[in-house]
């Protein structure tokens, strides 16, 4: 079966290679504290660094899912006002586990499949944090970077957070213009589930350490100051899911070797044809009205005459699994993932089936 | 290599086979929302209740590590006062958990290698969670089940927490005398690390639901009422370690299948053999002075005459691999970690080494 589901999804192809070297190597069993898996963690990172062109200066740590650190970046970069762009369930989620954490969480919300004009945006002066869904997944709306840039030179003043969790690596994110970005490894980077990055600069730490300083509780073995102390040498917190950060860094290795741009170029190639056959198609109809907004790695698509299910199943007796909508769209909505294991063949015998 | 070191560890003995089933049933790819999913929660739930004689009534909930779970624990069952064992690294770690979070975290100490009388013990009326080690990982000490159970009958009204992280499921714990208790894979369970299981009763939800009801956080996607909510339909709230999750249901099947008995008397069997080397030997003196806190899972020895670091080498030439010291005890100790995994012909072989 070829998994087209946007997270988890199809492993990427090499990981199955990497994994009998892990259990070879015995990067299970080796201490955590040990050189061996600090030489592990160093690659990594700096696979991840190359390949998303993060620069010297940016923290790359680690946690057990995007989930956390949702979490983990309002506890630690708000002490009392956060905003949030709301467009769908992720970013809901994200202003949520703000008004869990007792914050003022102030959203500006859209209507599903839309994207947002930044000079529409009306953000209080006192926000701190402003939190950015680059790509929603359940939408498949995305956020063009040059609006991201836009907001940077409106609100230099103020942190920015960006949610790619189902994009990276694929944007070519300018990082010195945002503060913080994270994205889990089960989505783009086709790896088992179990395992967060989290990207964050300086700011991040000083504002970070200003919120403990003042009193209030940033979090203890993941907060940013305990997570940046780690990573210096480094080491984690906790024991990690070793096997994860092992094989990211092994899977971004491959991704470098085979380069960002040529990934980013079939990435373009297979959005452009997934749509275009959406839009040739009697069946579907591309469900993200606002051509600038439609997502590259997650697109969505209304079912016109038939309950989505139908079109699934069909799909599935051609060995291909493409996503359910989410949430308001599970029965109206199908969801493909583009990501970069997902061959051009794939997608094209897809693209076949759904004429 | 044969690690025999308290965590990470050798991985148990069927866990490659698992992980190359776990390939070919596409577990890394399927959604976490998925039925086939949903079946691998249910069955590690079961194999792991079946396993620990965990009673029906009692939740078991999965997150990232044992570390986690101290965040978690103190969080959702402790308004304002705990009170915390401390003899070894870990347990002091709790207790800082909840220092930074902000609680009123009483502890009483006892030098490392000691345990607890409880008649000693001095707990405020006040205290609402009691945190016990019951194998402290830094120091091989553990703690009789049969003072845990005079602890509830001295303080039928507060909230008890047992961590088993490096002794689970060898005691046999009768959970009925305990409220919560947890563990991480990657010790006894010869697992990859990444995955924490925690099991809690009705009383631990009932807590933590007042404390969100007096308008206090406990958390976001890991609160309790989350995490149950979700495990109740055999979910979790974000996507998780499913590589993890599945792979600890089919080894606590393996265990089962062997008899937990078997288990514990092959444990036993080890202990007795390793602790009476130790005896003998020149070079060795047990760390542990009083016999009824030595732990049989985590075995921690003095070294004698030369460095710890003599002794971890010259084994290693013998492709076995015992842990160093923790923190004070670094340089001058070696500890042995006595898991399922570990066969009875290796301990024999170490014994043979340490003459």
């Amino acid at each position: 079966m070829n998994f087209l589901t946007p997270g988890p999804s199809q492993l990427y192809f090499t990981v199955e290679h990497h994994l009998k070297h892990a259990l070879k190597e015995d990067v299970c069993a080796i201490s955590h504290r040990s050189k061996a898996f600090q030489q592990i963690i160093a690659h990594t990172i700096s696979q991840i660094r190359l390949l998303m062109n993060v620069p010297q200066d940016y923290y790359i740590v680690f946690t057990a899912s995007a989930t956390e650190i949702w979490e983990r970046i309002i506890q630690n970069l708000v002490a009392e006002n956060s905003f949030h762009l709301v467009n769908g369930s992720f970013s809901q989620k994200f202003h949520e586990t703000a008004v869990l954490l007792k914050k003022q969480a102030y959203k500006q919300e859209v209507a599903l499949g839309q994207g947002f004009e930044m000079a529409d945006l009306q953000i209080p002066a006192s926000t701190e944090l402003l939190c950015l869904t680059q790509n929603e997944t359940s939408t498949g709306v995305s956020m063009p970077l040059s609006d991201i840039y836009e907001l940077r030179k409106l609100h230099p003043d103020k942190l920015i957070t960006v949610d790619m969790v189902s994009s990276a690596p694929y944007p070519d994110l300018d990082f010195t213009q945002i503060d913080s970005a994270f994205f889990s490894v089960q989505k783009c980077f086709g790896l088992p589930a179990g395992l967060g990055v989290w990207i964050l600069n300086e700011k991040c730490l000083e504002k970070s350490m200003a919120i403990e300083k003042s009193g209030k509780s940033t979090g203890t073995y993941h907060k940013i100051s305990t997570l940046v102390k780690n990573i210096k040498n480094n080491e984690t917190p906790e024991t990690p899911n070793m096997l994860g950060i092992y094989l990211l860094g092994k899977v971004c290795e491959d991704m470098n070797k085979r380069g960002i741009k040529t990934i980013r170029n079939e990435t373009n190639y297979k959005s452009v044809l997934m749509y275009h056959t959406i839009q040739q198609s009697e069946n579907f109809k591309v469900f993200v009205e606002n051509e600038k907004f439609r997502s590259k790695t997650v697109i969505v698509a209304d079912v016109v005459k038939e309950k989505a299910s139908f079109f699934i199943n069909k799909f599935k007796e051609h060995n291909i699994t493409v996503g359910s909508g989410y949430g308001a769209g599970k029965e109206t909505q199908i969801r493909i993932a583009n990501f970069p294991t997902h061959s051009k063949e794939t997608f094209e015998l897809l693209a076949d089936l759904m004429k």
